[in-house]
């Protein structure tokens, strides 16, 4: 399999976890965003949306949609397990992957900063405090949830890692780059760091990716 | 069950349309958005979040946002199936599912234009576009996905009403009030089409719920 992604996308960043917790092998390419790779007709022919990761199946099928991606990974490769077993705790993980991953990262991400910059006439700044107001309401939710849910363990919920911190991590990443006072979110972070001491999850981190730039 | 809603949001529209799938009754609240009532502290209690739609459970635990409710439901009323069987083709549906409900949705919902305006002092007109040009973005996406995808049939995979359509659907609806040009979506407009004769589809839509208002 490859996957296509860039090394600061979260989205592909989840995916990496999830491949890399369920030792999965594949080849990685990049396209690189800021410089519009991912409009290159030859991409355009893998996805249509012009947007990262796709996955690329031996078969030559083409994945596209981290959290799609992740609902595969999990149903094709069990284990371990990325949704907890009981359907209400499920649900309970899939929200709060959706709150990061529907609710705070597509209204935030490059397009939506360039649309503001370019269309709108906005400042870098106005665009700034743009993505940081989305992620802050978005974490404000996030934490008031995983604070007071009694399922709430080492990580969002329970003691395994589960979907829900494959989407959250990336988006701290992401809080910090726009200067998110991440002390607003003592569970959050707690959590975050959590994650972060486990292989899975560091080796996929941006910066320790190939096509990683300053 | 309860299912506390709007009319007009999306994300209930697509929960009230496997509802009536799965023929499974709940009783209906509603929560008026553009009247704030979404974030008054009785319901921040139930979805810290402020967003409809919520599930509340017989058990009184709560299910937030609507694509993790549909996998719940998909999992507990497993008859008539929200997605395939193969697992490429679920990933597929999901992956479609995801570009209302991730790339698009979130983007033009009521706090992103209501943001636009109060605190970029842009005009009804600037919002007004800017929905629109993000609905014709992922739907430029879709159709071109469904176009040449041979999964495509009756619906948008196969020839069942999928997870993809339960949120196409309501998409259309918004593209029609952001005064989107459907004539540009052949493959789209033919299954919105096919999906309204399905009574499930039909008695979900705004103007037939109690709360709905001219």
């Amino acid at each position: 399999m490859k996957l296509i992604g860039y090394f600061r996308s979260s989205a592909a960043f989840r995916v990496r976890i999830a491949l890399n917790m369920k030792g999965i092998g594949v080849e990685h390419a990049a396209r690189h965003l800021r410089k519009g790779e991912q409009s290159a007709p030859d991409y355009v022919a893998i996805n249509p949306q012009k947007l990262v990761p796709a996955l690329v199946l031996e078969s030559g099928q083409v994945l596209t949609q981290s959290l799609a991606i992740l609902e595969y990974l999990d149903e094709t490769h069990p284990k371990p397990p990325l949704l907890p077993a009981d359907p209400v705790d499920r649900a309970h993980a899939r929200a709060l992957a959706l709150i990061c991953t529907a609710d705070i990262h597509p209204i935030q991400n490059l397009r939506v900063m360039a649309y503001l910059r370019k269309e709108l006439g906005q400042s870098e700044e106005v665009a700034f405090a743009w993505s940081r107001h989305w992620i802050e309401t978005g974490f404000d939710a996030y934490e008031a949830t995983i604070a007071r849910d009694p399922r709430t363990g080492a990580f969002s919920v329970g003691d395994q890692p589960t979907m829900a911190d494959l989407c959250l991590v990336p988006q701290v990443f992401n809080a910090v780059r726009f200067k998110v006072d991440m002390n607003r979110y003592p569970t959050i972070r707690r959590i975050h760091e959590r994650c972060m001491v486990l292989p899975a999850f560091d080796a996929a981190q941006p910066a320790k990716q190939l096509d990683a730039e300053a």
